[in-house]
């Protein structure tokens, strides 16, 4: 695994609880983990439960001894670490977005083709269960035709204007900002339950144009986004708006989307992820309902606890690592696999284009 | 008054009932109620409460035992109405939307201006309690440098194919669809609580090309949106978004709408009309808090009943009315105003614009 | 009608609305309120709309050119008005709780029963859409065999202890506390839902024993109850809880219940009065779905508005009256009757002894 | 570990991931894990990540390389399994109830102090960190004094008369029904939130009387009670209900209580466990306040993911058993110990004599 920090945590996690939970076909060994700083990667290694600790993830993609290898980076180094590891021979697993720039994803998708490789980006929201259930009822056409999306990603963590410019804030790092960060996963979310998009309109803004630098009085410039809104129309017919911000005060993971077809409705709020909001058209008594999403006969529920005994943020990495493997055991591509996280980025692309142009663009 | 269908029903009951409940400086009497069919108006007139039923807006608006006119009838005929009634020295209340273009919006106010009539135009969710407190936590700073607004109006009334061809469907009677039926209330309250919009972006859609008409098997086209949405941005800095849509199936009147600003923020939700979400940023233990908007020191809640008893949808025209009786007693124009009815069909307008041009259009 | 402080606004509110919004047999006649203070009266008489003002509730009742008595006076009078109303060969509608004792209740049905006039009492809340709603599912079988009912009424308005010592904390007045005031209410919605109680548990509790009496700093005993708790055995079977407090800070009007049965479940809350949670058992994807009870279908609703558009609370009293005058029509007696007020009266009693005893104790 | 079903499963998993979330003075060995069938134990011991599986709870708990000794059978083995642990020397953490009697569990307190180990009892819900806030809340005197505890305790699984007659619907095993199940967890909380209960009456009932053997068609008497119903008094001079039923349809583990005081009120649901709803009273803008309890400054989020993100049911008890080894470490008795075990015993066990004797009884 390379990176060790907030998503290094969550994926240490995953690849150590799989397999007590689900069967899988293969048995987990969390071998080594790479970071820059050798006394940081080192407690991060004995803290997540790795064998070994490494400052180089060239070294450590060529191991031998290794058959998977994560990646939990920052997006600018995604690419040359996926393609290094494909052309190793590894399956790969990396987090999401999968680049910064859709250049950059085409390299890794090419690397990783080229060399058979399984590949999978990680938007662990499609493994929420009430996300998976949500899924699956579209699929079974209880919503009908699909009319609306409505995504919404709102975070309030830099509100404050003496919050410091972090590596996120930073174009050259992060490539964007609120548009990368969280309106991906929307982007992710609207392309998996109602299909691809085909034509955007968009509106970047940064509300606080400097900040001071970590640990410093010294300002530097903001040059991402803290809020992005977009309209979208699917190739389906469906329309739908995208938007988000980290400057809506009192939100603080509220990733939420609603779903209108002709025959029902659903809507999903991630700080409610155990539940799932559904409205199936049955005449004057009929409601929006409040799915207990936690039930044996849900996706990955069998593997937890008994209905209504909820499940929490970590455990969607988990589910991404046990399709993964499987993915892996069957010789398929899981989704979301780099080619998803292609059109994720064009999307993405888009938006900055209609934003810069200050009108419709074709995806 | 002039109309007796749905909006005549609400501002009868507003006229009957305001000096039941307030104190006002005059004690309305309903004098005559008109419409097309003599046998309908009669009985609507017995119904309603109304002493007189006439055929005919002109003849009863030009009667000096008439003081206020109050117009409820389609967009199409508002000019007219108004127009008249002005000339005729009547104080005028005008259902929304003002107009059905801009053109005849102006010629409106030009007309009350001219005059010196008072006028006003029936945006009456700025009369529900819970969003005049909205309003007046804004004014008092309490939410702070105002960043987001997010406007979502969902109904769900032409799901169904088969649903008939009514007038509302009719561009060249309601002038548009989603927009200036239910998008404009949004954009009314965008208005209110955030200030004038600049420039937009948007996209109408008609989902169900062609339906019956009513009664009928003949199908005709429906020549409105079924949907709108659209992005904003705002004079002071904020961005915003507003959707509007009659195919959000299980959302009846979800009138609903998000205010983030650098210290708190606010919901709001129609449908649950006596609550305001309210977000107030101090420390780890801050939450949306549910007020209810049903305290004696609340807008226009002392005129009612002890706190947790709540009112429904009719009170709302209840309190314009009673705001439009007082505006005439002190000789001030209250909001909002014909110009206010204005400043709204000119962004209405731009979204059209935007629409078509698919590109950002200033207001 | 005879009183005219709160329930007095809301009845006179009823009585003139009833015929704009429903079709009803009479076409009510608001002719003269009854108060104690000549002044305050007139006041009332003007305001809400009656004809005369009297301060001889004895000469009103006995006046040829009246039909129906409505009494909204404290507890202590009802029985001396209601049967001289019944002796003078007036229908009878009475606020809650009937009368203060069983032996006064007893004696004013007696009177209505030996003169045949219609008697009604005002559980208004039976006429809450939502309510009527959860009768109609209930009676279909739609939650098969009962098992629980939970009644919680709270509200806060006496949490303060310089809240003054005011009638409804005065024993000789009020009969009781929150028992006859709210959890009164409670016990009727049991009834109507579920049926008549065999059996009860209890507990009183005065958390503040003395306040000052009203504009004094005088102290004065509060000899009424708080607070109330009880257990409940239904003759069906189905086992209760009724809790009514005073002291529950934050909860204004909370007066919900929650019914389980073998085959559903519902949920209702004042607060919220035009919503019912329903809970149907139909496979893993059942929730407790919010039901608008706004629809055309819903009991009372056809009379108002479209659907998502709520009503208030006074509109309960509204419908209240409408039935009260069809069955005066029909020559029934309507439901809750005077005989309900003392089944009602009889549980009240029941929780006093038991409370009183420390056991249970049969009704 | 003794026990390796469901409350074995939560456990294992506690024990495995405390160290790598949190510090702690040490780093768990998962040793032994019995049972009593030699194929299901050594599976469990593979899946759950224990090096050894026993069939001998006495051996294993007379090893001299096990320090502590965690208990998750049934009931009614809890008192053999702990004092021989103790009396070996071992820690004991031992799952609720501590014992189906009071004699029982005063047996294994006695053990434990004569032996001088620390100990615990499993009531995992003190350490929702919701819960703690709400502790840490009143603790800090932010509801003033305390009026009302109101805890119910609703589950549906045995609804349906055919689901079998399984171990925790016999007397002989579990004790008791809803009562020692879930009833005990809500009585915890009432003690660890609002101190110690005086006094109850209560009621137990029993819907269906007799069902299917497992996988059998012969039928068996159902001898504990399907729920419970209870009034309670406080030694403080706050008053509550407790009610706890497996027949409340839609309900899957809605453990929940609210607490009122004289300066504000706390509610909680576990199936929202991340959430408190709070109010504080502060003028007409108060209102229940839904507080994210996933600050790094609320009970044990530090040592999870950022705000907004959150945790699920397994994670309580990882809380526990960090908060047990802490205890060990600094040679303290944690909070709920066996002597809180015992408390809680003799609360059901005056809940049970108040439904038989149909009077208040003491505790």
């Amino acid at each position: 695994m390379i990176g060790h920090r907030f998503m290094g945590r969550a994926h240490s996690n995953a690849w150590r609880q799989v397999a007590r939970f689900f069967e899988t076909p293969f048995e987990p060994v969390l071998k080594v983990v790479c970071g820059r700083d050798p006394q940081e990667v080192e407690r991060a290694a004995n803290e997540l439960g790795w064998e070994e600790a490494s400052v180089s993830w060239r070294e450590t993609v060529a191991r031998p001894d290794i058959d998977v290898v994560d990646v939990c980076t920052p997006g600018d180094t995604h690419a040359d670490i996926a393609v290094a590891a494909a052309l190793s021979g590894k399956h790969v697993l990396c987090e999401k977005p999968l680049a910064n720039t859709v250049a950059e994803a085409q390299r890794m998708l090419a690397a990783v083709t080229a060399t058979g490789v399984t590949h999978m980006v990680c938007h662990n929201y499609r493994r929420v269960p009430a996300v998976a259930l949500a899924k699956r009822l579209i699929e079974e056409g209880r919503l009908g035709r699909l009319y609306h999306f409505r995504g919404v990603y709102l975070q309030d963590w830099i509100v404050d204007p003496e919050f410091p410019r972090v590596w996120r804030l930073e174009k050259s790092k992060a490539g964007s900002g609120a548009l990368g960060d969280i309106a991906s996963h929307s982007i992710d979310l609207a392309r998996y339950l109602v299909g691809e998009i085909e034509e955007v309109a968009g509106h970047l803004e940064t509300f606080i144009k400097e900040r001071p630098l970590p640990g410093s009085e010294e300002m530097a410039p903001v040059d991402v986004d803290d809020a992005v809104l977009s309209l979208l129309k699917f190739e389906g017919g469906a329309v739908g708006t995208i938007e988000a911000t980290r400057f809506a005060l009192g939100r603080k993971n509220y990733n939420s989307f609603e779903v209108n077809g002709s025959r029902g409705s659903l809507a999903f709020n991630l700080e409610r992820m155990n539940e799932l909001e559904l409205y199936v058209e049955e005449g004057p008594e009929s409601g929006f309902r409040t799915v207990q999403v936690t039930d044996a006969s849900h996706p990955y529920m069998k593997a937890w606890w008994p209905p209504g005994h909820i499940i929490g943020y970590e455990h969607t990495f988990t589910h991404t690592v046990h399709d993964f493997l499987l993915a892996i055991d069957e010789g398929r591509i899981p989704s979301p696999s780099f080619e998803d996280g292609i059109r994720n980025q064009k999307v993405l692309d888009a938006v900055e284009r209609a934003a810069q142009s200050r009108s419709w663009e074709k995806v």
